[in-house]
């Protein structure tokens, strides 16, 4: 139940509400914790997986043997869902050298938005920077509408974010939702993995809200050419974009766009 | 420069951005490193102290003898400010048995939401349930415009989250912005752990966007009775208030807000 108060104190309605799920989600590897994350549950071995694939540490889905839940009781002894232990097929090693902390900080006082660059630049598998996608500014500008159409949940509950994976002609392959706008990503990808599509040459991921460094990170750790974000982005999202030749446009509202880099790549057809 | 594109592919303007700005951000305590935030860069030491409490590993700012910044060069020479080093009192340590991500995972294959509401009740050191604050309808439906009149960055940017402290009669102490809401949410932490606030019963945190449990977590840690969010909460964030005794108010959109828990402490005055 919850109370919906006025400026005059009155409360003026009382009834059940929808509210966006967040649960942590525990991902290991061979029973060793890798991250926890806080996640809307469902499609939770595509979430490990593309977690996996845009951290750096796993290649591909055929590195995978097995992804399963490890059952658990709550207090009411229901099941939860909130752990995945992923097998490795034999000879198959998780790649932390390229794990994002130990990369950071590669000097010996030294952080800074170069160093979080070249760290991703030299763990990316794909060159997106050769994509030679051309992608029409109707198509660009169409897909914020086209997600926010897929978003089954935020409706009900106002508190999810969206990533949604597009052709280069705008059809929709995968629209996810999640708490975190990086977990819905993750999902797409880690969908992306799960059907061998990986590289994700040619394709355009979309984003509700704003684009960080973290989002075109994983667009590039997919190799995925361009990232189209409905709000702004930040000063490190556009170096990395730059560095990476990944096209980024954002303040995305139809009919105008900003393009942030890989503007050679947007053409009217 | 940016390039505005609208649907007929011409570009219609090209002009100088400003972005919000993106750099990482490494915390260290003793040399050692604790974790890498992204963050906006300011009140670095804000940042920092307030990261450390909230997560639980430090009591207040009176266990820290000096906060220093690591100077270190970007490729141009310049220098960078993306280093704090901590350096603790004679005799002070660094709690880490509180650190979070050890109290997740407390059972042989456990991480559900209760492990998560058990850890934070667990750490906490103040007993927000126990604040007898009153607080007006009037002055919390005022909270979202007297955050937004007070974030500067945001206007030239709208890439920004902010996070402020008020008084139980809606005075504003302290506003922070940042691209990471809970590293706002940390400066304005630190900032009132500098000043010797801490714990700050009878007083309201304010946030743009949407409340999850890492926000009601890091309010709770530092003894705040009522978190204000403009847009939706999560399932965990309102079980967390709840666990805790905080009160939680989202969709704060005047004249309505709906509250998710400690109603009681809400009352016409």
């Amino acid at each position: 139940m919850r109370v919906t108060l006025g400026a005059d104190g009155a409360s003026t309605t009382r009834r059940p509400d929808t509210l966006a799920v967040e649960e942590p989600l525990e991902i290991r590897v061979a029973n060793a914790s890798v991250t926890v994350t806080m996640r809307t549950p469902g499609d939770d071995f595509d979430l490990t997986l593309g977690w996996l694939v845009t951290e750096g540490m796993l290649e591909d889905a055929g590195q995978v043997r097995q992804l399963m839940h490890c059952l658990d009781e709550d207090e009411s002894g229901a099941p939860t869902y909130n752990v995945v232990d992923v097998t490795l097929t034999e000879g198959a090693r998780l790649d932390t050298t390229r794990a994002q902390r130990s990369t950071y900080t590669s000097s010996a006082c030294g952080v800074c938005g170069k160093t979080s660059i070249d760290a991703i630049t030299a763990r990316s598998r794909y060159a997106v920077s050769a994509d030679p996608v051309r992608l029409s500014p109707e198509v660009l500008l169409g897909l914020p509408d086209a997600l926010r159409s897929r978003q089954e949940v935020f409706d009900r509950t106002g508190g999810l974010h969206a990533a949604g994976l597009f052709t280069a002609t705008g059809d929709a392959l995968v629209v996810r939702e999640d708490v975190g706008r990086h977990n819905a990503v993750d999902k797409v990808v880690g969908w992306a993995a799960r059907e061998g599509r990986l590289p994700l040459a040619g394709h355009v991921l979309a984003v509700s809200g704003r684009a960080s460094f973290e989002l075109v990170q994983k667009a590039v750790m997919a190799g995925i050419p361009a990232l189209v974000a409905v709000s702004a982005p930040s000063s490190l999202a556009v170096e990395l974009a730059q560095a990476s030749g990944l096209t980024l446009a954002a303040f995305t509202r139809s009919p105008r766009m900003t393009l942030y880099s890989g503007a050679e790549r947007v053409v009217a057809q």
